[in-house]
């Protein structure tokens, strides 16, 4: 072991302990530190044992342990406990130190800690890290981003235990200035979420329409995991079908309400603030918080009836819509994901690599697959892509996909079984492709009622009308009423 | 005219000259303030003429002006405009004097308010006012909350000028404290989107799928506006088709972009913070940012191709079933909203009453309809009713109406026309009346990637299992990484 670590980290849960066994196991020293000492103890003499790691009782003893610039790395609760522990470690910190923040904060409060940290002569770096506890002990993907000086200093130890894609680049680059890894990371939990929802989406219909079984759809999650959609989640949700208690599926067991207190509504909260049409992330929340209403929908189950669900037609053809339901949705997804990323680029300055965020997620978190290989080519290709779908390849594809999607969606609709995310994918790529909105009618209506003015498709942008349309009311036009 | 003003208003763009023309034509005598005071000449020199309002050129003036407890309503731009009066009239006014902020002001800012200005002895009430411009002139919805102490001396102002129902009942009522009142015009707002984009689905489906020209359209909506749909913004929707410019509807000659900065997207942002799935609103919000994005869908529907628009069937059969899509999806768009703000009278500690709101939008305001009857006899006849899905007048209407509404979901997902809030409102349905949803695969899921836990349906709520699905990984189960 070294005689100063390479790093220290404070927060032992089982992210902050995977991801100390990953740095050790990469050949760096790390001294670890938790609130509760009693929980350093026990993993110097348990898993962390005969590794590269030391304990801390005490941040000065954590600090002191250090080689300079010292690197901190938090893991613990966003919010508080890391404005707590970085007041903490201030007065034990020299210039050029650096505090990273692993958690999964909220990135305004990134912007504000990297201010406040340059302030005191501090460098401090907000970093995404996704994988879960898995993914921290042997390779997660790291967004990393804030103070710009502290990258050099960083980059060895993160790229060093991140995630590797074929080739060998590390699933872990600098993405930006402030809070954009934070941002970033947000987006990536955001598209966790919807590719979470399209899976129990597909489980739902080939469970109720098809009635297929566990094993079945076992059998169906392994062969999709060898097309376009292979991934993590397709391939843990194929073992999920697998695991078995008492002979049956343990999945059948597990209650129907999912938790959701997370980055997902931030995510839907930034595309409403930018006016981003960001569909699919945004059900994808609120089909959570309708699980979550579990008592109620029982009670409403009884009192709400259906259609009879009935399916006529050809099962094998109908997975393989199915399965391209899934992939259509899931490519309008992170179509909008990366529009809302764009959008946060211009707002808050940030100069994002697009095709390198893609190759983040490639590898180590819990949103990779294959699928983020094409994205990162269709950024090589055109940097300045305005959005996924114009992409010769995602284009090719979801068109080859639509007329399965829609026989999906139509018998969802048809059959009572709820399916939003799919949906709602479907709804925004009609609209996206549609040259005439009825937003027309729209404006009519707020000028006919609040004066509001329209724009004209028979003259230029930038000129307004308004039009009198009862004969009643002033002639003033609107200007502190707005819908 | 009285010596003294029963209340002085500050802001002379159009909603603010028109509540002074309606509060004088009530007999009520009102000072009028512009902080461009040639506004105040003009406005007495022309529509004010010979009434019983007065002119300010000064905060000094307006105030001496008026009767105690002094009334002023500000309707003027939200936001800093708002706390700049604010700062002007408190070294003027006296305890028990009154603030009225009757703009579109979002609750948090009503709640610091009211706390800031009760601190100094004032009273503050945060309103919101509903109607547009004629409704400002003839009677507008109004949402009054803030300090109650204000209540007795606002009432007869305010109910005196508001809308009145069929019975002579105001559309004014006390909402609650702190920003109950703007809250709820919040959700109101948030309402009116989810209705006019209903309105717009409609209009689309029946112009593309059917080929309806607008002396058609005009026809369609002036029937059904003799049904459960009569509202005002069916009403202005059929005479907005029979407005003919140079022979032609005008409404065609508008560009398809809505404007999207306002409350809509708060209603979002709040049901999201609180959990509530709000999905119609949502979609609604969404469709505007997505209408305004018109360069980017012309180039898009160049390069996207969608299926060829075929109708076959009954016309007119298929109409009804529009309106019974267009029904039933607005049924789900209150139902989410009136959850929405029975979670914010948890939040908030407020004592909402229902009924009493739906009698609010009853009148005056632009959402106004038969509809919010049957919602007030729903909350009379049931006021802890926890989703209006659950009233029997509605169960029935819906249940009524489904057929219709999915067979029309259907015909746009096959068609390539877009339609997200019907087929938004379909999906909740269909998740809400659903006993066991698909989350438990989620769950599995999140409990494979990052132990994060689930409940099981053979044992008690409350109870957490983690299973080790490798066989890899620790047993520390999560506690700082929250998906």
């Amino acid at each position: 072991m070294k005689a100063l670590s390479d790093i220290g980290l404070v927060g032992l849960a089982v992210m902050g302990e995977n991801l100390v066994l990953n740095m050790a196991s990469k050949g760096f020293t790390v001294t670890a530190y938790n609130r509760s000492v009693e929980k350093v103890d026990s993993f110097l003499a348990g898993r962390a044992k005969g590794k590269n790691i030391r304990g801390a009782h005490s941040i000065e003893e954590l600090v002191a342990s250090l080689s300079k610039p010292r690197k901190v790395m938090l893991m613990v609760k966003a919010g508080q406990p890391v404005d707590d522990f970085i007041e903490q470690l201030i007065p034990h910190l020299e210039p050029g130190d650096i505090i990273i923040d692993g958690g999964n904060t909220h990135f305004p409060d990134t912007n504000r800690r990297v201010a406040y940290l340059e302030s005191k002569g501090l460098l401090f770096v907000g970093s995404g890290v996704s994988g879960g506890e898995e993914g921290a002990l042997t390779g997660p993907s790291i967004m990393p981003g804030g103070s710009p000086a502290a990258w050099e200093a960083v980059r060895p130890i993160f790229q060093g235990i991140a995630a590797k894609v074929e080739d060998g680049t590390p699933c872990c680059d600098w993405v930006g200035e402030n809070g954009a890894g934070h941002f970033v990371k947000m987006v990536h939990n955001g598209i966790e979420y919807g590719d979470m929802q399209l899976i129990t989406e597909a489980y739902q219909i080939m469970k109720v329409l098809l009635g297929l079984n566990a094993d079945e759809l076992h059998d169906v999650f392994a062969a999709w995991n060898k097309t376009e959609l292979n991934s993590y989640l397709i391939e843990i949700t194929r073992d999920i079908f697998a695991y078995k208690e008492d002979g049956e599926a343990l999945v059948e067991k597990i209650l129907d309400t999912a938790g959701q207190k997370g980055t997902g509504k931030w995510t839907g909260v930034s595309a409403l603030e930018m006016g981003v049409p960001l569909t699919l992330i945004g059900e994808a929340v609120f089909a959570r918080c309708l699980s979550a209403q579990k008592e109620e929908r029982v009670e409403a189950s009884k009192v709400l009836s259906g259609p009879e669900v009935a399916f006529e037609g050809d099962k094998q053809a109908f997975i393989e819509d199915l399965r391209q339901a899934l992939f259509a949705a899931k490519i309008v997804s992170y179509a909008q994901g990366y529009v809302l990323m764009r959008e946060a680029a211009k707002e808050y300055g940030w100069n994002l690599n697009y095709g390198g965020i893609a190759l983040m997620w490639r590898g180590g978190c819990i949103i990779r697959s294959v699928f983020l290989g094409n994205i990162k080519e269709a950024f090589d290709n055109n940097p300045a892509l305005s959005n996924l779908l114009l992409d010769p390849y995602f284009k090719e594809k979801i068109t080859q996909a639509q007329a399965g999607w829609r026989r999906v969606v139509a018998a969802a609709v048809t059959n009572g079984i709820s399916a939003p995310a799919m949906t709602s994918a479907l709804s925004y790529f009609d609209g996206y492709r549609a040259e005439r909105l009825p937003a027309n009618l729209l404006q009519a209506q707020r000028d006919f009622f609040g004066a509001h003015t329209y724009e004209r498709i028979d003259r230029p942008r930038g000129e307004f009308f308004h039009t009198n349309w009862t004969g009643r009311g002033g002639d003033t036009s609107s200007s502190t009423y707005n819908v």
